[in-house]
C-alpha cells in the first residue's frame, strides 16, 4: 500500500493510526457488543445487558511529555491519572478502576515513586476510582508512565464525537490556554511557579483538573457530542466535526481566557487558547434550548461553561472549522493539532 | 519509612510493588465491587450483577524484553498480545478487548508496524478479541509496547492464586524450558531458528501460545488456583503458595521437558525448565479426584497437562517450595524469579 515504506515520523501519528486500524480485519475491530471502537476518547463495550463500560489509556514519556526538572513527583502522579480521567469524563462516564504501568530506569528513589502514587490518591479518592495493579518494567533510557482507566455509563448516556447536529451550540468548560501559558513560563524561567499568577498557570499545566462530574452532567443533559481538549481547540474541534459530518464556526472573542494570560502574553494569549493544548477542559455540542438548564446545573457543581460558537450543515463541502476574529474577519482555521511525530 | 531513600534497583521490583500498594489508602484499593485488586494475574471487578470483568496489562521494552535483531515484527506483535492473553487465561476468563499503546522513536517503518499489527490478528481472531484503540506516543530512546486486555468470566468460575489446598495436585500445561532454550539459541548464534529443532525452541520464545481455552477449562473443572508461568516455575509457584498459605513439593523428574532441550543443553535443561521463565504455560492446583476428567477434557481441546507435585499444609512454617531431585534428594528451592531491576 502507498506510504508503507515511509517512516512513522514521515507519515505522522494520525495517519499512522488510521493505517494500522485499517490493516485489521473487520471482525477484530467491531462486534455486536462493541459500541464504539478505536477513534473516540475511549472505547465502549457492553459487559452485560443494560451496562456499558468504557476504557482509555494514555502514556507519558520523560522528556517528551514531562521533564523532571519542571515538575514534582506528586504533580506527575496527578497528571498521569488526570489525562486518563479526562478521557473518561469526555465519554460522560464514571471512572471505576485504573491499572498503572511504570517503566523505570532503576535509579529512581523509592520515596519519589511513593510521592508519584500519592499524587494519584487525591483524584482517585475524589472520583471513587480503584487502583487495580499494573506492571513495573525496566525502561533504561526514559521513564514511561502508562495508565489505563475503565469507566462505566448508562447505555443511553454515552458521549461520543459523532453526534453534533446543525444548530447545536459549541461549549467549553473552564478557561483555555492556561496550560500552554504555564508551559511557556516553565520554558522561559524553569520556575515551578511560586508567584501567585504564574503558580496558577504552571499549576494548570502540571496538575490539570479532569472534568469528570461535568462530563456526567453533559451526558445527563443530552449533549450531542463531547471530547476533552488535549491538542487545542483548533486541533480537536475538527475531530468532532469530521466524526459528525458537520461544519462549525467559533468566535475567538468568546473563547474564555484568564485575564492573567492576556496580561503576561499580550501577543500569544489567543494562540495559547486556540491551539496550545493540554487544557483537559471539555469541548461539547448541545441543542440551544438545553444550554441554560445545563449552565445552571454546571454552576451548582462548581463548573463553568462558555458558548463559543455553533454547528452548521456542511452541505457538499468537507467538514471545516471557521473562526471569526475579534475584528469580525471570518476564515477557515488550519488544524493545529500536536502531531507526536511532526 | 525504612527503605524509602533506596533506589528502585536497590529495593527490587516485587518489594517496590508492595511498598507502592501499601502507600495507597484502603478505599483506593478495595471496594465492594472489586473482587481481586493488585497482586494476581489480573484485577477482577463486577460490572453488573452476575458478571465479572478482569483486566491485565503488560509492557515490552526494546532491548529489555525484545531485540529487533532477534525477532521479526509479526512475532513481536504476537508476543505482546500473547503475554496479556496468558494473564487472562490464568484467571479462567475469556478475552473481550485490548487497547494497544505504541511508544515509537519515529524512525520505524510503517510497513513494519503493519506487520506488528498483523502479528496480533491471528490471536485476536482465534480468541474473538476486539482491538479497541489505544495510544501512540513518541518514545525517543527505545520502542515501548504496552497492551491492556479486558476479559470476562462467570462469577463462580474465576481462577485466583489464593485457593490452593492441602492435598491438591500441582499441574502445568505443555512443556517447560522451551522459551529459555530458544533464548539461549538466539544469544549464542543470533539465528532466528530455521533448522527444525531450534526453530521450535526459538518459536516458543518469540511466539508463545497463551492457554486461553485451557484456562477456561480449568475454571470449569474447579481448579483451586492458577497463574501463568512468566518468571519460571521456581519463581512463580511460591506466589501461589504464599497467596494460599500452603507449602508444596515438586518432583523434578516429572517436569515436562522437550527431548530436544535435553539433547541440546544436557547441563542446562533442568535450569531452563525450573527457572527459565517466559513459557506462558499455566500452573495450577486441583483436587486429585478431578485430575483425570480434566486431563481428558484438556486432551479433547488439544492441550496436555502434567502433574508435577502436590500441595501440603505449611503448619507453623512459612510457605515454602520443596523440590525432589532425580536422585531423590529433597531440598527447599530458592526462588529464581526474574526481578526486573535485580
Amino acid at each position: 500500500m502507498i506510504g508503507d515504506s515511509l517512516t512513522v515520523a514521515e507519515l505522522g501519528e494520525f495517519a499512522l493510526i488510521e493505517r494500522l486500524v485499517a490493516s485489521l480485519p473487520p471482525e477484530v475491530v467491531t462486534g455486536s457488543r462493541m459500541l464504539h471502537g478505536a477513534g473516540d476518547d475511549a472505547a465502549v463495550w457492553k459487559p452485560a445487558p443494560g451496562n456499558l463500560s468504557v476504557i482509555t489509556t494514555d502514556t507519558l514519556v520523560q522528556n517528551v511529555h514531562f521533564r523532571l526538572d519542571w515538575t514534582d513527583w506528586a504533580s506527575l502522579g496527578h497528571k498521569m491519572l488526570a489525562v486518563n480521567l479526562s478521557d473518561i469524563a469526555a465519554m460522560g462516564a464514571a471512572p471505576v478502576l485504573a491499572t498503572i504501568t511504570l517503566g523505570l530506569t532503576g535509579s529512581e528513589r523509592v520515596d519519589d515513586l511513593v510521592s508519584l502514587y500519592g499524587g494519584m490518591v487525591g483524584l482517585a479518592t475524589r472520583h471513587r476510582l480503584l487502583i487495580a495493579g499494573g506492571d513495573i518494567v525496566r525502561s533504561p533510557k526514559a521513564i514511561t508512565l502508562s495508565v489505563t482507566v475503565v469507566g462505566e455509563a448508562a447505555p443511553d448516556r454515552i458521549l461520543v464525537r459523532g453526534g453534533a447536529t446543525e444548530g447545536d451550540l459549541i461549549g467549553v468548560s473552564g478557561t483555555l490556554g492556561a496550560s500552554a501559558a504555564g508551559l511557556a513560563l516553565l520554558a522561559e524561567s524553569g520556575e515551578r511557579g511560586t508567584a501567585t499568577t504564574s503558580g496558577v498557570l504552571v499549576g494548570a499545566h502540571l496538575r490539570p483538573i479532569p472534568r469528570v462530574d461535568l462530563g456526567r452532567l453533559l451526558a445527563q443533559f443530552g449533549a450531542t457530542s463531547a471530547m476533552d481538549l488535549s491538542d487545542g481547540l483548533v486541533g480537536d474541534l475538527p475531530k468532532i466535526l469530521v466524526a459528525s459530518g458537520v461544519c462549525a464556526e467559533i468566535e475567538e472573542s468568546r473563547v474564555p481566557i484568564l485575564p492573567a494570560i492576556r496580561a503576561l502574553f499580550p501577543d500569544r494569549f489567543l494562540e495559547f487558547a486556540m491551539s496550545g493544548g493540554e487544557d483537559y477542559e471539555l469541548l461539547f455540542t448541545i441543542a440551544p434550548d438545553l444550554w441554560e438548564p445545563l449552565a445552571r446545573a454546571a454552576s451548582e457543581i462548581g463548573s463553568t461553561i462558555t458558548g463559543i460558537g455553533r454547528v452548521f450543515s456542511r452541505g457538499s463541502t468537507p467538514s471545516s472549522l471557521w473562526t471569526v476574529g475579534p475584528d469580525g474577519s471570518r476564515r477557515v482555521a488550519t488544524t493545529g493539532a500536536f502531531d507526536h511525530f511532526g
